[in-house]
């Protein structure tokens, strides 16, 4: 039984993923937002590094048909229909739609990820869910890697904590789990915080960030705990609930 | 007055370094061997990713002239004088010779961060002599960065910790130092580990390789506080005691 935590896609190799579950962190906003678009009933999230790509996708696919959403250096795209802040993604709003949503840091996280056995999109909002599905992959003897997406190539504080608290609720009461020192540093982290995330959030750069630039509420948002119960795939390029996925 | 920890030195950009201080940590072992041989004696040490670079190098200046020192996969490397057990490295062995020491992952951090204004090489042998030089800088408005080496492109417990210790030395009576997520993470797990420094190094993942591959006393001595006094820094293409660099 196995958990590794990375810090960053742009070091992953085939090797560190393959044959393994795979959960990608993006706690502010990607994940988050993907849970929410999806417990909200979106059909599916299709991940872009660039709003280019998701654009030149939106006209293949009839712009009718899809949301356009994401952000640049936290801003929502001109001409896009949402931003990135998860509060948007209600039911009224994308009931049955396909969301093109261009994040950097989280769809590259994504799309390094292929090849792995199962990959899931892992935040706080979603946690006891994804968790579960973790927990069992690992008693499965399926090792689990947890991949921080981070900001601009560089280790953030809300996405190793919250691989913390995955990697301390997969090792609670199972004996044997092998850990990295990534996963071992994260488990400090969200130990030390504890239920405190909306200070853990308020205390990373990246928070910050965000706070200064008037996203307060999708901070807060982030930070709670078990909004949704959804657990999100990349499956055949695109993200749905699981249960969705092989239909 | 500024500090911000980077971990692996694949990622670092020249702006990350330009102007600043770096202090290059690779606990177990580059950075403590080079303390160690510094302080016990050695004229410089001449670092090298790969230990052909080394040879051809040694081929140039005269093999009496130097001793080949360095490790691949932690272990001493065939033909060459020394490994990278800083405990080898004694003022019998090492007074007044040039060390060429291959160490792939603490000579990639000090290559990678040519082009700052001072590079130092950081360790718990010499913690307090060098913590005392970075808190000169961040009084004096030079940001400093703290580079962990890592291991094999990945995280490392011990260099965080390390990196953790000087970062709340350099905080300590200072108010207003901005950290980055990076900073504020390996404070946090230096404070939970506080004194016992040999207990992070064995709950690390190369401390335990190290411990299973013999080197047991190489952990203990890279755990000290304070055995040195010297604080090394990469100036002209090698390592010298700080005060003999400018010489």
């Amino acid at each position: 039984m196995r958990i590794d935590v990375f810090f960053g896609y742009q070091q992953l190799t085939p090797a560190d993923v393959t044959g393994r579950v795979v959960a990608v962190v993006d706690v502010l906003r990607a994940s988050t937002t993907i849970a929410a678009a999806l417990a909200n009933g979106a059909r599916a999230v299709v991940p872009f590094l660039t709003s280019d790509d998701a654009v030149a996708q939106s006209k293949q696919l009839g712009r009718e048909a899809v949301l356009l959403a994401g952000e640049q250096k936290m801003l929502p795209i001109p001409g896009f229909d949402l931003g990135n802040s998860p509060g948007e993604f209600t039911p009224e709003r994308v009931q049955g739609k396909t969301i093109l949503l261009t994040t950097t840091n989280g769809s590259g996280a994504v799309l390094a990820a292929q090849g792995a056995r199962d990959i899931v999109v892992a935040s706080y909002v979603n946690f006891s869910a994804v968790a579960a599905m973790l927990r069992a992959a690992v008693r499965s003897e399926t090792e689990v890697v947890i991949l921080c997406s981070g900001h601009e190539r560089r280790f953030t504080l809300e996405d190793a904590g919250c691989a913390g608290r995955y990697v301390r609720a997969i090792q609670k009461d199972l004996n044997g789990v092998a850990t990295n020192d990534g996963a071992t540093a994260c488990a400090l982290i969200d130990r030390k915080y504890g239920e405190n995330i909306a200070k853990l959030l308020q205390d990373s750069n990246h928070g910050q960030a965000l706070i200064g630039a008037g996203f307060g509420d999708d901070v807060g948002f982030c930070a709670t705990l078990d909004s949704f119960s959804v657990v999100p795939v990349y499956h055949d390029r695109q993200i749905v609930p699981l249960g969705t996925s092989r239909l």
